[in-house]
């Protein structure tokens, strides 16, 4: 393979010919997902650096790498000799990338980027920027085809129907759905890209990426026809017979180019900027009439769960419980006896766990497990080299989750593994008591996730603490364990939450160099009443998991919290111990039994 | 004096020459404040309908008022016989004035609004609306002067600076201060229109309108020079000396369209639309660059109160404070002696006593005292028809501030007149948990309003029940009652609260026909400390009167909510009583005796 230097030479070379002057490889794909396929980590190819976040910019003398604080270290060690800076984000001092280029490159020279793997907000947000600096920026520019020796294909792998059973709605109803919505914004159509938006509306999964059981490809929806860009590859019968039901036309995923130019000609085409990508935003441009909407209805109907979805993500949870039940046995155990036990066997063992449910399908993600110090690093992933052995005299966050057919899980328990300060306990409380705020919140329809983040916090916060993360998100069902649009955060987001919606409550406290804090349920918001005053909503709590009670100051707590924590740890006993061994129920009678006040 | 009628049809005679098939006649004035001078009355001048809101738009063949529900009954009556048709502003099926006039004229038809008294962004959005219909406007439609027989004049009242002991800044040191920003701003200069901002900046205050100490005047703001554009017959001796020695320039307020057109031709210009008339942005928008801020830093400034104003408004405090117990002691001897008192007396009880005080200047605003069920009206005002008497069996709220030369206060007391059940103590207890719940909020900076709104409501969605307005309006110093830009609502403020803005706290419960709670103080937004997790900010209540503990239901209280009451009431007991008679420190004794739990 050559050399970090030697590619970036090639490259140079076609940005003399090609008259550029400094080119910007970003870590996202054509489809706006978390996780990209291999074909395009162009970034990673070409700097070494694979680390989930980061951005390469190659002007013809200098190159550097913009990645933030998770990634210091790992992107010092990648980047040796390769002759790329590190550049900082977050730190003060350190420029934005956008800034640098501006500062290197001189009015009238010429930056590339390749279209296809921005979103079409973050690319028209570029080039306004660049435009204020006199640079142009071409947005065709993407050599790596031919850089790229072996570069790996466009996934091809088969995709599948999620049968009705678990989808609870029929693709050809969800469509209707959304054309009403298209109608109503007074459009024609509308274009998708986002992967997991498809998977949703076609019903159909897939194993394109990493964690989300989705696969690549576009989809046109409109009031005459509705089409499905898609490898043929993919098309396994099952998927065939599915959409031929349903009147769905597939087409090869390469063809959306030509529809747009023929078939969707001078039409007002719906779409949301930060769901589709630049490349077919500028097609969309030159052919079309583009009504844009910062929430897509398709994406607001997927958040919004139907009664089949609701009663899958219950049984996946009870399922779910089991295994996180199974595993913190294990792990109490082990510690009682000795056993050595690290982070990456936790990562293991969960997983083992979890695979022996019915209708398991993979992780949602990787799991976070974090003895310690490691667990004050937000998003720390054990490696080989990092992994510490777990002693019994501290705490443990797990951060974990699994997809199955009926449902997406995403749990955060921070469990003792012996002795701990008060101190710890106290912080832990604080956390716990803003996870039982937020939980049991009752709020009017219309109320977004910024007027609820501080009922998370609020406790932190009289303890001059606060955790720099949102408080919740979205979670898909039997899909992204990350999905919009509603969001629980110190930031304003329009997207009131809905009865149907599942969303997270993960309040933390990270204090470096010691231990962190994170315990996360998922919500579901449902209603709560109907008065004068209009309907009120809160939550369900979905997860069914214990909550270490070794770990509380009631002192800390209020009456109503301690009884709300006794009636959830009531509710795991009576859902979970009919699926567990004897020894199981008894352990999980002792995690659960009532704490007092 | 005319009908009416007759009016509208001389106007509809000039409409007709002019070419105008729609006028759109607001409440609002060229200087952007809550209450219109005599002059700008325009409206209530046309119509006959006196309320403080509504609109009111003349055809060639129909003529409306748009009002909000405070005055449907009032408005009815001021009708009558008019021809004028009443347009009930949020209920269902009632268009807004906009969509009406867009379906009574056709394409090419010109809508006249008289641009000197809307702001600027709501002209602008007017303008793209009915661009969007294919309607024109022309904006300098106002043949008021002609048609309104002795209309009144531009108010001349003199004005008076305030003394720097109570400003604690000097007008030129503010000068520099927004000159600094202008800069920042990447501008030349900046224009200023309300007539709060101007009050704040020159150190000036005057009689022009009710309530709020200002007069009208506009400004210049620019690196070279300051201009106040101002009637001379307000320019008293000491305002001149004070202006020559700040080194202000003063100029005719009509003379500022010729300032533009000359001095600033072609320069740039920072300011707020919605803080600026629409005649003088037009006036900008031919003649220099426009650069806008939602929020202007002179506003900015000015809410953020220097050492001298804090200890003004404390100071103000106690003197309101002493004036409340002294009503509050007379209101509940009444009672006991069975005396008749109304809501009138208590208003006019209220004024006297604040009267009596040091350097008191006027009310803040007109006293709501509403007993029983006028206290779910959330803008009653006691007419001598509605005047109600107060009998020892229900509750009375008493919403009142005065101006003071050293503060400005606005305090909400509801008090119990005698026997109340035990549902009107759950709800003023659920009020007064919020209250207390947002006084003791701690928060990092950066936040805003609506992240600290849930605190004061949550009790309240808990039982099912709301307040459908905001939780907390800024306050000035000795000056507006109501001014931002910071707030604390449902809605989305981006300014977050910064140490020395002084906000309300006030949620209240309506239950129309029964009664209205509702428990506010001054909160004083200070430093709280500063951790690993930055700077945390934290309220100090200014406000000192007792909160009736009668009503209260110590049940449903957290013990650290009750210590919190017992706190303030302690305070307010050690700052009022060196200043009341034995008699009357007796009963604030009696009143702010620690309650248990």
């Amino acid at each position: 393979m050559p050399s970090v230097q030697t590619k970036i030479q090639s490259l140079r070379k076609i940005m003399q010919t090609e008259q550029i002057q400094a080119c910007i490889i970003p870590s996202t794909d054509p489809y706006i997902g978390e996780y990209t396929p291999d074909r395009w980590k162009t970034r990673a190819w070409l700097s070494g650096f694979t680390g989930s976040a980061g951005t390469v910019v190659v002007t013809m003398n200098k190159a550097g790498l913009w990645t933030d604080s998770r990634y210091f270290l790992q992107a010092e060690e990648q980047l040796k000799g390769s002759g790329i800076g590190l550049y900082k984000t977050g730190l003060p001092g350190t420029p934005t990338f956008s800034d640098w280029i501006g500062s290197e490159l001189s009015a009238g020279d010429c930056v590339g980027i390749e279209g296809a793997v921005f979103a079409a907000s973050e690319a028209k947000s570029l080039i306004e920027f660049f435009s204020e600096k006199r640079l142009k920026v071409r947005t065709d520019f993407a050599p790596y085809d031919s850089l790229w020796k072996n570069r790996p294909a466009v996934p091809a792998n088969p995709a599948f129907i999620l049968p009705e059973c678990f989808a609870g709605k029929s693709c050809r109803k969800k469509i209707r759905e959304v054309v009403a919505e298209i109608k109503k914004n007074q459009a024609n159509a509308t274009i998708l890209a986002a992967s997991d938006t498809i998977a949703w509306l076609f019903n159909i999964r897939g194993n394109d990426v990493n964690y989300n059981p989705v696969c690549v490809s576009y989809a046109v929806v409109s009031e005459n026809e509705t089409v499905l860009f898609i490898s043929p590859d993919k098309l396994t019968q099952g998927v065939s017979d599915y959409f031929r039901k349903e009147g769905i036309i597939t087409a090869d995923y390469e063809k959306i180019a030509d529809y747009i130019q023929k078939a969707l000609h001078g039409a007002t085409i719906l779409i949301t900027p930060s769901k589709i990508n630049y490349r077919l935003y500028s097609i969309l441009l030159e052919n079309c009439v583009i009504k844009e909407t910062s929430v897509h209805p398709a994406d607001l109907l997927k958040s919004i769960k139907n009664a089949t979805e609701i009663a899958g993500i219950r049984n996946a949870m009870q399922k779910d419980g089991v295994a996180m039940v199974k595993f913190l046995m294990d792990l109490e155990k082990a510690l009682a006896n000795n056993e050595t036990i690290t982070e990456l066997d936790v990562a293991e063992k969960l997983r083992t766990y979890r695979s022996e449910q019915a209708l398991y399908f993979g992780e949602s993600f990787k799991t976070i497990a974090g003895y310690g110090a490691h667990g004050a690093v937000v998003h720390y992933e054990a490696t080989p080299e990092s992994n510490a052995v777990i002693h019994p005299d501290g705490i443990l966050l797990i951060d974990s989750g699994a997809q199955y057919f009926d449902g997406t899980t995403d749990i955060t328990r921070t469990v003792s593994t012996g002795q701990v300060s008060e101190t710890v306990k106290r912080n832990y409380t604080w956390v716990l008591k803003g996870h039982i705020q937020l939980a049991s919140a009752i709020f009017p329809a219309g109320t977004v996730g910024m007027q609820l983040d501080i009922l998370a916090r609020q406790a932190l916060w009289k303890a001059g603490q606060n955790f720099l993360h949102g408080t919740g998100h979205g979670v898909g069902c039997f899909l992204n364990v990350h999905e919009g649009p509603q969001s629980i955060r110190m930031n304003y987001n329009p997207t009131p939450l809905e009865p149907g919606m599942i969303t997270s409550d993960e309040p933390g406290l990270y204090l470096a160099g010691e231990y962190g804090i994170r315990i996360e349920n998922l919500l579901l918001t449902v209603q709560a009443k109907t008065t004068e005053f209009g309907d009120f909503y809160t939550f369900e709590t979905l997860t069914l998991c214990p909550i270490d009670t070794r770990l509380i100051d009631c002192s800390l707590l209020y009456p109503e919290e301690i009884n709300r924590l006794n009636a959830y740890h009531q509710r795991v006993r009576d859902r979970l111990t009919p699926l567990l061994s004897p020894e199981e129920a008894e352990w999980l009678k002792e995690q659960t039994k009532p704490i007092g006040y």
